[in-house]
């Protein structure tokens, strides 16, 4: 069965590429085997080009010991499994440094919903963490990543929120898969994208009101959703 | 027939995936027989990379009734229809959520006329919709998306504005079949792009004269139309 | 020897599309054969993915008459003429409304020589017509455009300067061939798109003095040029 | 030997056009073998389509002149010639007109350090050269261009700012090969373009602090490095 997730997460981490979210050997996805504690993640620096499943790395969620594969794990394996710690209902991480995306944390400012395709994803802004103190930078840097992600989201559900900008750094995203979190990835730079294309026609346009923002969210979300087939 | 309008109708919407205008499952393409009053439509939220001809869903124009398929139509079907039984010239409809169409729609403001060619295809500014009230979003949401349009158009011929953006949500295009409504879609993405990128060179620059509006236009419609082969 | 032509000028019509310079049936290119006196153009409102070089028009550049081909000319050949008469030198003319040249022609604008890229190919900035009068839209449209590009360069080389805005329309690029008007149109757009970007970054920068303008245009261009192969 | 540096050169020429950094001809990369003495680089103004491993051109780093390769070196080569000489742990130099890289060096502006993306490749501020001089300019112009690089790195480590920026021209970006100077042309492109949107979205923001320069540029260079494989 780690087998299969090795598959699914080397397929994630390919589609990223596809997708455009991925310069050089920036990003990597993880995918979680819950009930035997285990993650798979991408193996540090390797090329996407060279990268084989195979190659994906095997953590324990618990320790953040490496118990499969011969290669080191993402340097920001600490970051992922903070998330996993935190989160329990999430499967699926990806992190990336995907143009949109990465400037509106750059720029250290969560997205404003400005419309119905980021209500279809988001229940709201799409939240960015504080910046890190120089301590939490100098000493445990990808630990205290995500224990800054998951500080902001002290009053916020994950599934409401399917991502976060880290300030200065970029976005991580989240799903019930790797290929969900894929999904969510994409749509965050998406969404990024058009909030930076709408504010350069109208700076001063305001978010939507919450009955759209609800409409859509619940299209998509929780018992009344009617996206999508039965 | 229908066969043939869900070939002509699954073509369509391969063709907004191929020409950049949809990320996800975003997006829909629609086509009537006006003859037998049917209209074929993508299924919701159906991935383009597994979608076939076959799962094309046939409703009718008048009821809103599930008559062909056995997927769940598009989610935004009833948008559709009430455009179809407004606009009785039009025989397909495009709605996605392409960049810069739908940025100019979050900013809930008409694409003004900028040169020739956002005139040869549009007799004027790219209309807006007014933002739609608490009421018209908590109850039959899709309707009402259509019923705001059609309020837009009280004093415009559809066929001299084949697109209209909806307040905070993105394009609806159309044509005189699901393929011109396709490149309507196309060119409205375009517009909306060129004109984002003429403002960000000088915001203070006018729309262009009746007189240039008018000749790009009637190059390209109408009796005294001179584009194109006879 | 005109069948020669219409293959160039076949292959320049696709390579626009290739390079990305078209959206839909947007945009043609012309070459001439100046012994006999013949341009060949594409035809009006054909699609770019069913032209085939033998669809090529073929008019006499003094009359303006169809002398081969079956089609329809493209609309803007009495504008490709006007030029082939008023500038003896050029071999080819490509007209698109590619997105950033496009969006400097809507802003009415000359595109200012901002960094050695720019200087390679255009000795001062590109040059942007006057905004055509209502009469001259009226009546011979297409002529008049060609009008205010010859009054445009009444004190102005066409080989300084390969390109010319049209206000509110679009570039028109020429060269020696219609092969290497394509390289000058792919270059405006990469201008263009230069000096927005360098514009979004420092809206105040101002123009390259004349020495880095002259040092660069005279690499590649006169009897001083040391850029290429001897 | 050299034959294995032409390939290895003609392979980083053939990347820069891969990766979208190149617009028709602009462009071009070196590599050095310190042993001989001896730079490979690409022929001037011959196009990528057409370019062959056969074609690179041999010239000595101590005197300039040709020595294998029967066409013309880059107009360039001068400019790379005195990075060679001056910067002795460089292998591989890329000049190119990349689109943001050269929007910055057309505003004149360094780029300033706003995340970790930028972090993870340059110690600080993308470096700028100050304009040249109009004497520079007329004389030994490529020569001049490559002192001037040389004098703003003064006070700079060239491993600790794979690039710099050439005021009103473009990017030049080195590595300890040629491979290795695309992947930083590459980063300085996507750098460039971040640092763009991120000020697009707040003009204001300022740069990152010295903690998370430091901890991640040591994170990829150095003895303390942990990311990439052992």
């Amino acid at each position: 069965m780690i087998e299969s997730l090795k598959q699914q997460v080397f397929a994630a981490n390919q589609r990223i590429v596809r997708s455009g979210l991925v310069t050089g050997t920036f990003g990597n996805v993880s995918g979680i085997d819950r009930g035997r504690g285990l993650v798979v993640i991408k193996p540090s620096g390797v090329g996407y080009g060279v990268l084989k499943a195979v190659n994906m790395v095997v953590v324990s969620v618990e320790s953040g010991d490496v118990v499969g594969g011969t290669l080191r794990p993402s340097s920001d394996t600490p970051t992922h499994l903070v998330l996993y710690r935190a989160f329990p209902d999430i499967g699926g991480i990806v992190h990336t440094h995907s143009l949109y995306a990465t400037a509106w944390a750059q720029a250290r400012r969560e997205i404003p919903a400005l419309g119905s395709t980021h209500a279809d994803y988001f229940n709201g802004p799409v939240p960015c963490t504080r910046p890190m103190t120089d301590e939490e930078i100098a000493l445990d840097y990808e630990t205290n990543t995500g224990q800054v992600i998951v500080e902001r989201f002290a009053d916020l559900d994950p599934s409401d929120f399917p991502a976060v900008l880290v300030a200065n750094h970029g976005p991580f995203c989240w799903g019930s898969s790797s290929e969900e979190a894929v999904d969510h990835a994409i749509y965050t730079e998406h969404i990024a994208r058009l909030a930076s294309e709408t504010l350069a026609i109208d700076p001063s346009v305001p978010p939507i009101g919450s009955a759209l923002l609800n409409r859509h969210f619940r299209r998509k979300h929780g018992p009344a959703a009617y996206y999508g087939q039965r």
